[in-house]
């Protein structure tokens, strides 16, 4: 299994780190939307979101919030996000969990391209009776 | 204060809720990127992803995770953005936080339109150590 996040978790390509400890890594994007656009890692492999144990996730995400805000002092950029792309068509490249934190400006190019679908007459409803049923 | 997410934790503006404990209400976007997009919120009040403490922090990531597990096996989407916009610029329209769970597809048309930054020589290094040392 190649997994170039477990090699990075390894030590063993290059990156530059933010953050590291026993159980998680932080370091740059090195194709950043914007700079300082950061990923944080769990150093054991996670394929996805739904993949992580609660005690990773938990910990995981209050090391992500600690770090956003060192990017918010670093750079104090109009706003962040913080995005999980899980599968392909999600965005996710990297099948090793991570979550990306990206810097924002309002003058940035970094736009959804946002088509919003709508919900047909009774539909929201079904919907949401799915998801809580399944 | 008007906060339309105050009004809907009190259960005071009508929505399609997924979950909803003592903490923490999901429930459908009413302008969804693909059917069954949800939200997470906690009840309390906090304007963003920086101002959730510790505890609201770890309950409301545990709780998105299972409504992402149930968004997938409700919908068997081809995979999920889990997405936070942190101030106008990042795209954050009510400022109460939240979580955005997304269904993707893969013939959807729902793109960042990317604009990938680079970092010229050594730049890589010195704003790793901006963000380590701040």
């Amino acid at each position: 299994m190649n997994c170039i996040f477990c090699e990075i978790a390894a030590g063993k390509a290059p990156v530059e780190i933010i953050y590291e400890d026993e159980n998680v890594l932080s370091f740059l994007d090195i194709k950043p939307l914007n700079i300082g656009h950061a990923l944080v890692i769990p150093k054991r492999h996670y394929e996805n979101y739904l993949d992580l144990p609660a005690d990773e996730l938990r910990n995981i995400t209050l090391i992500s919030q600690k770090i956003a805000a060192k990017i918010v002092k670093a750079f104090e950029p109009d706003g962040f996000n913080i995005i999980v792309n899980s599968g392909k068509a999600a965005g996710q490249s990297i099948f090793h969990f991570h979550y990306h934190i990206i810097p924002r400006y309002s003058d940035d190019k970094v736009k959804f391209n946002i088509v919003f679908k709508s919900y047909g007459n009774g539909e929201m409803k079904q919907i949401a009776e799915k998801i809580k049923n399944v």
